[in-house]
């Protein structure tokens, strides 16, 4: 089953994975039981993550392979969730190929320099290619070592590859810090159309290499994160974004994970977030499991339990839980999850109930 | 036509702006042309603005009323526009009712206290009645001022009275500054119903006294403006938000004006704005507005230019207000103007060309 042709057999190839209920489910497959994960399950919430991180900044985090596995394993130990994401942040690719960014304490990524023109995005580090040695895949090596590490520990449980979607970088790098709306990015698109294409080109090339970075290390899927992609109009998403979504999503087609795409605040780009080449659609807590899958009959979706839920009483949100398992029932696959991030001031003990319950009910 | 048993007639009912544009659309009637007007054409992007706000502050500019009433009717005399929209903030009702809040510049609203329990809400201002001379009666009085001198000087053109919905007032509330997603809020909800439920009370009667403020004053219609409400599931917002948004909006609907509701990133919410009693809603720019139309069949819609067309060039900004005449004209009344507010840096003449092409081809 080896190839000279083909890079290093993926786990899910190997079958250490490929029955786990997360990768069944994703497939469509019927899972052992109804699969469940969070997004940020690694971070803030886990007083044993504020202590792992007590002596260095979230970026050094990143790219420390034993602390970044450590915290990816945490939630996976706690909680017995049934599969690791991978401990990283959308600004790590940028970092990592060069780009002068940092993640400033309560505000967000920030930037040296805002890219606002095709002079500017011809300045940006040139990526060069997979396993050339060069800047960018030697800055990666942290990061495979990293899931490496992890999936060693994880054995059968899998791990979900991460990265910010091109959109969402893009509009970073445009603003040159968070926005609200992003408008200085949805600008740019019709402003300079050209400058706006080759910087999508380049943060998509940027987000896949990422993605394919983690697979071939040994991540059973990955998740493409479109966190702003909700400010777009379906119009703006399909002619100036969706292609650098494909693209990322593509780098890792021919080896055969699962693609989840999410984007929050995005009920009306759900189609479009399909088509990009995903296998999988994250849904946001807004637009309810069932009216989803009838929007996409023939991808699995994960999601979509409203994190607002996790402070109101046990009863409210027993209630809500089964609610989402009774509409997700009727996707083609559901993988439950919070339908945004995990909540920093989230208790881990209401946390692990949802876990049971799911495990038991789902 | 007077009575001693109702309030003073409203402008509508005299027919001094009842065959405007403006009017005649949001009440489904043949308009003379199209309408148009922009959400925050009266602020920073206008030079005459800027000049007119050198020596005070936002909110200090809401409560002088020559000064208000000036900046209202800058838009007016320079574009053209077929309404007025009163110069104000969502937390000028908060302010006059006593609340410790102010506008921090680059930042929005910051509280000296935020709201997060039920004695918090019980020692929220006491609101009085219409008329009853107490401490947030009175301080209405620059705001009726404001919308006096406005009126006369619009003459036949509307001015529509403005206030922001109560989940949007209780959000920033219960944060005590602006947020991201409100989470705080949306917890609230759930944690302690009962305080929520005040709290929503308590914000609905301000809003609903101060659009009726201004409606008494002259306003010839109003707006509703729920900044944050896209931020919620339609669950959410029915359970918890509708009813304050409803008593809002039936503050008003004896004087008989046309009542808008708007929210942003809320195509999912349509319909429940739409019932909350308005008899207009404002469309942002990601939901085309024929299949708002679709949706919406019996209620006028107001939007939807997206504002980041703003910088495009010339025939690519104008192709785009043909499209949005071109879906607005099966609606049941169709009111241009931008699906978000007027960004800082738009550039007048461009917003000028805008004008008269609606005026021309709508």
């Amino acid at each position: 089953m080896t190839s000279t042709l083909l890079p290093p057999l993926h786990p899910l190839a190997t079958g250490l994975t490929a029955d786990s209920p997360l990768i069944a489910a994703l497939e469509g497959r019927e899972p052992a039981h109804r699969p469940i994960w969070f997004m940020r399950q690694a971070g803030r919430s886990l007083p044993e993550y504020r202590a792992a991180r007590v002596d260095s900044t979230m970026l050094d985090a990143c790219f420390t392979p034993e602390l970044a596995a450590e915290i990816t394993l945490q939630p996976v130990r706690r909680y017995g969730v049934d599969a690791g994401i991978f401990y990283s942040d959308i600004v790590v690719p940028l970092r990592a190929a060069g780009v002068d960014v940092d993640i400033a304490p309560g505000i967000g990524p920030v930037f040296g320099k805002a890219v606002t023109s095709l002079a500017d995005v011809e300045q940006l580090p040139d990526l060069g290619e997979e396993g050339d040695g060069g800047a960018y895949d030697s800055a990666l090596e942290p990061i495979r070592r990293a899931v490496g590490l992890t999936v060693a520990e994880l054995g059968g449980t899998p791990l979900i590859g991460f990265a910010g979607a091109p959109f969402t970088l893009a509009a970073y790098m445009v603003e040159g810090k968070p926005s609200r709306d992003h408008l200085a990015a949805r600008e740019l698109m019709y402003k300079d159309p050209d400058a706006w294409e080759a910087l999508v080109d380049w943060t998509a090339a940027l987000a896949g290499r990422f993605m394919r970075a983690q697979v071939l290390a040994g991540a059973s899927a990955v998740q493409l994160f479109d966190s702003w992609a909700g400010a777009l109009s379906e119009r703006d998403y399909q002619e100036h974004c969706a292609g650098g979504s494909a693209r990322a999503l593509g780098a890792v087609a021919d080896l055969g994970v699962p693609r989840i795409h999410f984007a929050t605040s995005a009920g009306h780009l759900l189609p479009a977030l399909a088509q990009a080449g995903a296998t999988a659609v994250g849904i946001d807590y807004r637009t309810p499991l069932d009216q989803a899958a009838g929007i996409l009959p023939d991808v699995a979706l994960q999601g979509n339990i409203n994190p607002a839920l996790l402070a109101a009483p046990a009863d409210v949100l027993e209630a809500h839980v089964q609610d989402v398992l009774t509409r997700g029932a009727v996707a083609h696959g559901h993988v439950a999850n919070l339908g945004h991030g995990m909540p920093p001031h989230a208790d881990p003990e209401v946390v692990t109930r949802v876990v049971e319950y799911v495990h038991e009910h789902g």
